[in-house]
């Protein structure tokens, strides 16, 4: 079975339907991919994926790699058995904690991946990078060759190579310094998988038959960067394409043409992935550019706040359960979506609970917000389906 | 329907069968009633109830009265729409809060009902208790009226009468005043609950029809006075009889006695509840005196720990999910449980969640906690249908 597959390309734009096959079922594309960052999307029980409608998910190879560790996966054979997420699984490369730890300040430079556990990037070199584990204060190295090696042994259908996320407001000097980097690590990533049998590999044969390596396009806010990135990286011997680095544009239209310089570079029998990508409305107006799956992460982070997705018309409103207002609303969060908090559940019991720290809000509120992400995408699929895109 | 019905007395032991049939459904008993203090089994989802096998739940009068407050509740027509439980429901009376507040020092009289917030109890009088309320610092005045209207805005199928639940160690003259008190408030909950139209407890008439009111037997560790106050309660119009102070005791052997002293006194034809007990083998025990029912809270907090439940022959066990040694254990928590979390995850994965705070573990853990204590009451009402306890 082909890995991808291009069902039927909109006249009206370059939105297109597809299939990707994974030896974990198949993924109706564009579609969204919530972020299962530990292997378990946040507050949702594996049993609940079908009814949300999930496809797929995105786990995160730098957390992973530091609980449980690359060793105790293989050992279960797998992110899938592990988890009991049985779904196609994409992993990251840990390139974007690249990005967020290497973006700031040396004081800055922390990312609190636990309350009060911290972890530190102590440098940034051709050879990778180094960190602090928040784990236990040793030294890791993130090369191409360890990070392909991890997410062999995580087990994702489909795997990313090894990237530095480019921050906002970098020089032209820093982003093609940068860009020039993550080419070099993608040849790296790539002549990792091939190994047959190297002793620090090893583990990687267990599932790099199966795993489908994405190139990442960087660049930077610099047009002919991101050309040459996407020119470089639809060269190398890889399964589909990754964008990086453009959630880090401040305005949409900083975004969109980030991806449009590239688009034209893209070859059309590839998948393409926006990394990080959030806002349903950026989200629609890049599917209209060509992509084909989106990850990110905000949806169920505002859900646990307690901030949830109405739509009213053709907008995506965020409604906010925590006011005291919310009290006496008999209604559900919205009166039609047919997702289990709305079924079920009026927007003041759900107050309730986030007004009490209830752990059933955290669910509600994730259920909701995953549901209507997944009902937006099956509209935008069927507008494709319709040529209404 | 008759509320009660004993359908069948074991000839070895006090042991009963029976049915508790209210409009939200049929209880078999002997029962576990899971806590739901302010409306929600604490992790767990309605949904999920069926599967646990959950017949039956406890709300906390305290806690719904101080949020949302018995006006919301009233307004969505009782606890069970609000919240979507759909199952026979009991409330206490919030004379529990009494005694938590109350027996401890002055500093000490202080109850974090949420992280920051206190409850302080200002006073117990002949007319109620009086407290500082956490929500907002008012003073809030329970009375018997109070909690019957309260408990009546709630709606559970079962109510309690309001009582003081005497704390450990009471001299016999404070024990003595209080089961006093207890039985003059049984008085005035029991002529609460027949007002036709008083308009302090106007609200009481929505559900007083539907509603079971259970006395509360006291008398601390006094067998004199718990004699007195069986015969007392007994004699009440009343459908039910809860047993409290009981699990105040220190050791098996004080419980025990406790339970034994009253038991001779309680009418066959009354349901016998045995407040905030949830030992399971002090449960078999007082399964054989013949009590019917038990609520406790500390199965679902002990899971939210990462402590779960283990049969071992016919003891059962505490298991540590947290320790660093469950990093690799393949193993699900027990390998012949039937539940969700048993048939799907290991213990590693569990640990792994509960080591990076992931609300995926508190549910998991709670799953199998109250799938466990309901095979185990199963267990128990094979067994007096067999004729074997």
């Amino acid at each position: 079975m082909k890995f991808f597959e291009v069902v039927k390309q909109s006249k009206k734009s370059k939105a297109r339907l597809g299939l990707l096959s994974t030896p974990h079922g198949t993924v109706r594309t564009p579609a969204f991919v919530p972020v299962a960052t530990r292997g378990t999307i946040k507050a949702i029980p594996p049993k609940d994926i079908p009814d949300i409608g999930i496809q797929i998910a995105f786990v995160n190879t730098f957390h992973l790699a530091l609980h449980p560790g690359g060793e105790v996966l293989k050992k279960f054979g797998g992110i899938h058995k592990y988890s009991g997420l049985n779904i196609p699984l994409m992993s990251d490369s840990a390139g974007f904690q690249v990005f967020s730890l290497g973006r700031a300040s040396e004081r800055q430079r922390r990312m609190r991946t636990r309350e009060g556990d911290e972890a530190l990037l102590l440098g940034i070199t051709e050879e990778g990078a180094r960190f602090r584990s928040p784990v236990d204060g040793n030294e890791i190295a993130f090369t191409p060759e360890f990070s392909m090696q991890e997410q062999a042994r995580i087990g994702a259908d489909i795997v990313m190579a090894f990237d530095e996320c480019i921050y906002y407001g970098a020089s032209k000097e820093y982003a093609k310094k940068a860009t020039q980097r993550t080419h070099e690590w993608l040849l790296r990533c790539v002549a990792a998988k091939k190994i047959k049998n190297p002793s620090s590999v090893r583990s990687a044969r267990t599932f790099a038959g199966k795993q489908m390596l994405y190139g990442i396009v960087q660049g930077g806010t610099y047009k002919d960067l991101r050309e040459e990135s996407a020119k470089f990286v639809a060269k190398q011997h890889i399964d589909g394409i990754a964008i990086g680095g453009v959630a880090v544009g401040e305005t949409t239209k900083e975004m969109k043409d980030a991806v449009g310089w590239v688009a034209p570079y893209l070859p059309p029998e590839l998948p393409r992935h926006l990394l990080g990508i959030g806002r349903l409305e950026d989200i629609v107006a890049f599917v209209r550019q060509g992509m084909d799956s989106f990850d990110c992460v905000e949806l169920t982070r505002l859900a646990r706040n307690g901030i949830v997705f109405q739509k009213k018309g053709a907008r995506f409103e965020r409604y906010d359960l925590t006011g005291t207002k919310r009290l006496r609303e008999k209604d559900p969060i919205e009166k039609d979506c047919p997702c289990y908090a709305c079924r079920n559940f009026s927007v003041a019991f759900i107050h309730h609970l986030f007004r009490e720290r209830e752990l059933l809000g955290y669910y509600l509120a994730t259920y909701h917000n995953l549901s209507f992400f997944e009902r937006a995408f099956q509209d935008m699929r069927e507008k494709i389906e319709q040529g209404n895109l």
